[in-house]
């Protein structure tokens, strides 16, 4: 586990920065000179430092998790956290990191490497879901907390997590894990691939030399498509948008004929230039080569280190990305080691992205686990 | 309904060759003057013209369904049809028609236009699934069958089979309904519509002008990867490749690390010159636009006229692209209409090609059938 002994933290607009000016390893080699890491932090931490709980996110969010006094715009969970909300911030002490190998914020492939003053791109080393862990602990460190009370982790976050109980068992009393899994299955190796595929296929990507003026937006687009129609569900769709036309035809693009085309459209174009190509790249690619069975013989076995106190795990009926088996698999190891926890599947329409948007499920089901942990 | 006069047939390598010598009126307008329409045929046509049956195909087939004297290489669907098979052609003269649009032997966009001796390309007409089945039925005509003994469509070729039905509701005394839909939601219009974008969004594409030289491979590549995705079923890939590994990994496309990867570009790299990308874009647009029950009250009221005595409808639980409840919704719309069925629904975990690749189910089912029939 890296330590870091020179750092730092400054604010700005609500967003804090661990600057940590040393060299950072990466799991699977290579090195960078310093690193930054953003977060953000609600509540008040407690003098025992025990009201502690870290959100590690997925592939997309920054680490503006819910709104704040120095930043009161809507967070990207903001249902589920702040005063009187299912993760209490009256109560607890609650930080989101931004990912290491993001673009929002922490250090990535888009941000400028201090040896050479261009951006990392490709130059950036290898990327794993050990390496997002390790330096999330960085900013743990900082603010002098040693145990959480409840490591949090929705999707890719909640592989993060494992990565971190694993790096260290006894970081967390409680883990909440959210529509995750252990490792990748073919299924969500298969589209992601072809996402990344699909970017670097982009005459735009350059091998990573794109410019401002010169963006790999079809790539972009066209892999914001495809993760749409992973993280939703034919229900969805069959009930929200049915065969609704619309006006929009066009003839070039032989589609455009449905309103289904068009809310892909739509979230394609609030993404393309809102999120780094590279850094999407490494990040994909972290999640398919994670494997919290790695060393291990068996997936269960790699439970048996885990100092957790109590577990509870929530999947969706209808994620098709990181489906109920997983979330299954996740319960028997903790089972198996003392953890006993069955999985709630709930049975949301709104597949994968169902904790961003069904609130009306997610937020009692977090409610109650927190009341139980609190 | 049209009928032609001006007709010949031809013949090569056991592919049999409609000549229509006058011009063709497509349903949603446009005009082409002339056409071919591909098409095989097995067994022996009875004296009473009583024992066709019609094989309408899926959006890449050719009309090579079965191994013939004349063809002996497999068919498509080898193992269903043939003496002793399912589709027993020892008792059934079987048809299988090249859809109209498509570039195995029948006119589409990629053929030739007589009038400019250049390929149509993008001023071929719009195509529509109703097209494709008046297509078939001039084959029907020039072979002197005036009704069906079974009409026969898996995936597009159950939609084109409707679509024939509802143009002359007498047309066939059976149905046989294979992972098909009676019209497109908005989950499968999702997947094609970006299949579709991939395809015009490649440079190479260049508004149709694309040349042997200079052929839309990245786009044909992704799009047949989303394809196979769609086609399958993580379980299945769960169970076949896990998280196998390989010694193919591409730097250069984030990729090439798990078995999976290589079993999409292995599909991906059997399609990309194999099909045209214009005749496909034409032929999946034709399916996301058909609807079987336009200038109906509903769905249900649509199966009205059909005059079957008995259907089939057979399709499999892990189908995403076609799935149970549009199965059970064709049942519903004939059952309500005097020719009771439910699905069978197949514990396949092949997804949509299961009746390409899950004989030991498919063949039983389909032979049940024909024996019922015949």
């Amino acid at each position: 586990m890296q330590r870091a002994t020179n750092t730092r933290i400054s604010k700005r607009n609500g967003t804090s920065f661990l600057h940590v000016e040393e060299p950072f390893r990466f799991f699977k080699g290579g090195v960078i000179p310093r690193l930054d890491i953003a977060f953000e932090t609600w509540g008040e931490l407690d003098a025992e430092r025990s009201n502690a709980s870290l959100v590690m996110t997925g592939l997309s969010p920054n680490a503006h998790a819910a709104s704040s006094e120095d930043n009161p715009e809507d967070g990207w969970w903001e249902p589920m956290m702040g005063p009187g909300k299912p993760i209490d911030t009256r109560h607890n002490f609650v930080v989101c990191v931004n990912s290491l190998g993001s673009c929002k914020g922490s250090t990535g492939p888009a941000s400028i490497n201090p040896e050479t003053s261009k951006e990392y791109r490709l130059s950036f080393p290898d990327l794993t879901i050990q390496d997002i862990a390790a330096a999330g602990k960085l900013v743990l460190d900082a603010l002098g907390i040693e145990q959480l009370r409840c490591l949090i982790g929705p999707s890719m976050g909640g592989m993060s997590g494992l990565a971190l109980m694993q790096q260290q068992p006894d970081i967390a009393r409680h883990f909440l894990a959210i529509s995750t899994a252990a490792r990748a299955e073919p299924f969500a190796i298969a589209i992601r691939s072809l996402q990344r595929e699909m970017i670097v296929r982009d005459p735009r990507w350059q091998d990573g030399g794109y410019t401002d003026d010169d963006w790999p937006e079809t790539g972009m687009r066209l892999a914001r498509k495809l993760g749409m129609i992973s993280y939703r569900s034919g229900t969805e769709w069959r009930e929200r948008f049915g065969r609704q036309a619309q006006k929009r035809y066009n003839e070039r693009l032989f589609g455009m004929h449905f309103a289904i085309e068009s809310y892909l459209e739509n979230a394609a174009r609030k993404f393309i230039r809102n999120f780094d190509p590279c850094s999407y790249l490494y990040l994909s690619q972290a999640m398919d080569l994670y494997d919290f069975a790695e060393g291990y013989p068996d997936l269960t076995a790699a439970f048996a280190p885990l100092k957790l106190k109590s577990a509870k795990i929530i999947g969706v009926d209808t994620d098709v990305l990181w489906p109920p088996h997983q979330q299954r698999e996740i319960c028997r190891g903790l089972t198996a080691h003392g953890v006993d926890c069955d999985p709630q599947l709930l049975p949301s329409v709104q597949g994968h992205d169902a904790f961003l948007v069904d609130y009306d499920r997610f937020c009692p089901a977090v409610a109650e686990y927190f009341e139980q942990i609190s």
